[in-house]
């Protein structure tokens, strides 16, 4: 059962399920302890911290095993914040970092910090300029991702730490989609990672602070992991987070070329294969085994529900999968199409048939979910001669708004107007992306009694 | 190799070994995700947390599982203040809760908010009139554990929870050395708890919110686990967790009491065997597993490390142990001796034989360490005659201040005065309980240059 979902959380690489089992028997104990089975704990944490440290590119003592990437950023951020907070409480993030970045970024501005969300062009990168000059005398902290989790795209991290200590600002990279695929460009100040991304267990993340960041932990104090950790460590995982990042990092170069020929093959053959997809994200700068592609008139979960069936495990980024109901926050800074998004994101190890028979099932799955949507004819009929037509799509969900909307296209003539009203978010994204997509003109949208208006101008 | 630690951590049950391996392969995926993998994982977590809420007593809505039962404590904490912020700002606690608790305090006062610590009787207890004297109309939180991690007494968490309901104040309780041996009675509005004391894996702590109970979260918005604990779950040791408190409590009763025998032993011959100790904690209400005792004139890093070359892994909660070199807080509230301490906490299955066999060897290793350091014999001998005695140990650490001070003793007659200078905290504990447990009397300390002068008054 092929399960393309590495991205979410990779399957444990066997080396971490041997050195698990052995540091149950051996790790168990506290390490802070003076006891025969403390000292011997210790040694554990110390050969996993020098392990894990090298693959990182950092000393032993500037590394802290946390309980999860996102621990890892939560106290990060605020450990950076509280650092420097004499020079300032300005926050600077991209627009697509997890959402770990962006809700610690939410947290200091209710708390009266400010922060200024760097945007990113439609495949994904920043702009190291742009960046620049979102940096200011009371920036205290920047972020980047090495590489986003939605679409693989890789972020020009040399560039933007460049421009970071230019500023005498320090940079926390998250580098959890990657770290496992190869070490992270110098120039960081932090580091912040997740060892179930890798084929590490789960419990582990990684927090790296080079010596001479200032750094002042949130909350209570605590002794362990230098202080930047509290609580007992989860020695066996960490054991198993370490050893199985070395294994995978041994095995990188010559697996990365293999998942990107596969990826190189989804990202080609889907849309000569599906009609109305989007393969989105940056086409060279990106990770080996991440693709995502988005569907037009398509329902995210439903084609993932679909995909399922089929024996195939993916991820989607659209609206319609999170439990917010919001568009994918990445998609949306990107402004391509959204919905009906399916991010294939290939563990170590899959099979080229495997993907092969996800390319033969795809077409019909997405054939099916349009049909049982009521989708329209991929090209619009000739014109009926209205000048300006509005569809009510008040109440339905996506991708019902932009399904309405091309069904009625046919009726207006070349110059002509359709208007679709929605009160779902994810159709302000998706109706200028389905212009795009059909070579037509948005005009804009405005407010209406229980939505907004998006209108459209048929210029073919 | 007797390992009598359990109260640091407790080895793996082997429930928990088994489960954890079988939660390794089935267990790894997202469980917030919708694919197959996704779903099995939702399953696993759903069961885990449905077999520990019963072990709590709560409702499964009403727990959540943190990385650690610091992180338990410090978010419980935290989420219960900023719940009740409208009420006020003052958190009620004990003075011998763990250093999660009281460093989550200092970190409130640190805030500006203020902090009241019941002090407990010389066995460890807190009065539950003392501790209704200190609820305030902005008590926004009171704590108390329900049992103590040094000495193993258990508190009167009945009462105690009857008068935080009267006051309408929340009480969490920390039931971390507890929950293992038994439910924790009626009456909290918040409890926590550690896997890896009960004999679960590391990486899994507790946290149980009654409904109806204010709680609002700190730092950035998650929305794993209620909303109470950011971060992928570690699931597999989520599931090892659930299934070992089920193992264990299912053995407790026939366990509680085979250790409770052990436990009397070691109570009542350590006084017998061994010159000049003192068994603290409540004689009677107190966990099955734990015992700790004190050493005049040892040093309990000494004690600890000549104990362990004999083969016997324990733990000292006495100055020298500490990496900032002050006397345990639980001994110093008690107010009891803290040189030369030594907590035995039995794991379950420990040996008679092994018990018996550290009675053998305790007198010999404290005779070895006393003669080491130069200890006086047990019995002074007839005064001299100098009216009062100075005697400086500035710049010694503890046991010796209280050897010098009995080396010197027998100069003064009755009537007559020592007096101690020593800049070692332990020493404005251990003086006292040298008194004490010598029958002498202790008249007071005062500042001197470069320490504390202790007087000890000779009455027989």
């Amino acid at each position: 059962m092929p399960y393309f979902d590495a991205a979410s959380a990779a399957p444990p690489h066997p080396v971490a399920r041997q050195a698990l089992l052995a540091a149950l028997d051996e790790g168990w104990a506290d390490p802070a302890r003076l006891h025969r089975e403390g000292r011997r704990a210790r040694l554990l944490l110390d050969a996993a911290r020098e392990t894990a440290a090298e693959a990182v590119g950092c000393r032993p003592d500037e590394l802290s095993f946390t309980p999860s990437g996102t621990r890892a950023l939560h106290d990060g951020i605020a450990g950076a914040l509280g650092g420097r907070r004499r020079t300032g409480r300005h926050l600077v993030v991209s627009s697509v970092e997890h959402s770990a970045v962006l809700h610690a970024a939410d947290a200091l501005e209710a708390d009266g910090g400010s922060v200024t969300r760097v945007g990113v062009d439609r495949t994904g990168l920043v702009d190291p300029a742009e960046y620049a000059a979102a940096l200011r005398p009371d920036t205290a902290l920047a972020a980047l991702q090495s590489a986003n989790h939605e679409t693989g795209t890789e972020q020009p991290l040399a560039e933007v730490a460049a421009v970071c200590r230019a500023a005498g600002v320090p940079l926390l990279v998250d580098a959890a989609q990657s770290l496992g695929w190869g070490p992270v460009p110098e120039g960081w100040s932090l580091l912040t990672a997740s060892a179930h991304k890798w084929g590490g267990p789960a419990g582990v993340g990684l927090l790296a602070v080079r010596k001479g960041t200032r750094f002042s932990p949130r909350g209570p104090v605590d002794e362990r992991e230098g202080g930047r950790a509290p609580g007992f460590p989860d020695l066996p995982a960490i054991v198993a987070a370490a050893a199985s990042l070395r294994a995978v990092r041994a095995e990188a170069g010559a697996e990365a070329a293999r998942l990107r020929a596969l990826v190189d093959r989804v990202r080609a053959r889907v849309p000569a294969l599906v009609p109305d997809v989007e393969v989105v994200g940056h086409p060279a700068r990106r990770l080996p085994h991440i693709v995502t592609f988005s569907c037009l008139y398509v329902d995210g979960e439903a084609l993932l529900h679909a995909l399922d069936r089929e024996g195939f495990s993916v991820s989607s980024g659209s609206s319609c999968t999170s439990s917010t109901l919001e568009p994918s926050h990445v998609l949306r800074a990107m402004g391509v199409l959204s919905e009906g998004n399916v991010r294939v994101s290939l563990p170590r190890g899959a099979l080229a048939t495997d993907v092969e028979r996800f390319l033969e099932v795809l077409p019909g799955v997405v054939d099916g979910v349009r049909r049982h949507l009521g989708a329209p004819p991929v090209a619009p009929a000739p014109a009926a001669g209205e000048a300006e037509v509005v569809v009510d799509a008040l109440g339905k969900r996506c991708p019902i708004p932009v399904i309405e909307l091309a069904k009625v296209f046919d009726r207006v003539p070349v110059g002509g107007l359709v208007t679709v009203l929605s009160d779902d978010e994810a159709a302000r994204l998706d109706v200028p992306a389905w212009c795009d997509m059909r070579g037509q003109e948005y005009v804009g949208e405005r407010v209406v009694e229980g939505g907004v208006g998006y209108t459209v101008r048929r210029v073919s």
